[in-house]
């Protein structure tokens, strides 16, 4: 089972990095794949420790892929390293093994300590246009604009019945991109 | 904003009724749209209080469609009522108003209690894809099966690649019921 969550880490200085991570859950273990070379992989290497945190804003994982991680943190109750503030609740786990691979490592993590921060709301079908929609924009060079264009009507449908404001305001940051990709597609 | 939900109510003598609902929500009010006839309206009217439960078992949306209705339920804590025993989280709601409509009348609630039971785990694509699954099939009879089956297709892709155990069961209750519409049609 994969759980799309945003991965916090940091570095032996101290400097936190935030990315949006799908985390596979096998029984009572955690496979992260970041990829080589990524942030999240040296950090992990570096501290052995990172926080998986369980967010329902949207805005982080759109607004982390075009360049917005500024997103507020707060200190992890027992390893040493950074929490996302608006996340329901959080794991922070230590790495036991690394398997590895020359596009992406698996790390095997377990739980050190779990924080249920605020009570899930329900399913949101916005919130799923916008993850879904992060997905496509992030392949934007991989796949057939007019496959994700067709993909980014039927999800709007969901969206637009039933999105609040941050999954609004997310929507309009992943369009924007889209609409920059293909202005420069006809330049 | 509208959340994808489960409603419990019950009538006066005490049988329980269970019911995926998406809630409207207005600041700090709910404002639940049954469809006139239906048991949960007529729940409401009868004891003016329902538990609205944040529940990410998806099986529970999938199989309310179906027919399975007989999830395991404990009693509320604050009002007279039952609670889905396999929710995240819910809120126990007092009616305070009800604005009549031919179709769906709208129960504006107010929340009396509400209680936190396990952390959110973060999102699932194979969870929304069963939940837009079930949304299609509720309307087998509105839509035209080509664009179900499409859509399906698509919905298909996010499904394999994230599902665990209950997302794969609740997928195959929703594709027995599209064979069966196929079947049928046929004939």
């Amino acid at each position: 089972m994969i759980q799309e969550t945003i991965v916090t880490t940091q570095n032996s200085g101290g400097i936190a990095h935030i990315a949006p991570m799908g985390i596979h859950i096998q029984d009572d273990i955690f496979i992260i794949l970041p990829f080589r070379p990524s942030t999240t992989l040296n950090n992990f290497l570096e501290t052995r420790v990172g926080v998986i945190n369980y967010c329902d804003d949207v805005r982080v994982f759109a607004g982390c892929l075009i360049g917005r991680r500024d997103w507020p943190l707060k200190p992890a109750q027992k390893i040493s390293g950074q929490v996302l503030s608006c996340g329901l609740a959080h794991t922070e786990v230590e790495l036991i093994r690394v398997e590895e691979d020359a596009t992406r490592p698996k790390l095997f993590c377990k739980t050190v300590h779990t924080v249920n921060h605020a009570p899930f709301k329900g399913f949101n079908r916005a919130q799923f246009s916008v993850l879904e929609a992060a997905i496509l924009i992030s392949r934007l060079d991989m796949l057939p604009l007019s496959k994700i264009e067709s993909e980014i009507e039927y999800l709007r449908i969901g969206l637009e019945k039933t999105a609040g404001e941050r999954e609004l305001e997310a929507w309009g940051w992943i369009l924007a991109v889209l609409d920059d990709f293909k202005g420069k597609a006809v330049e």
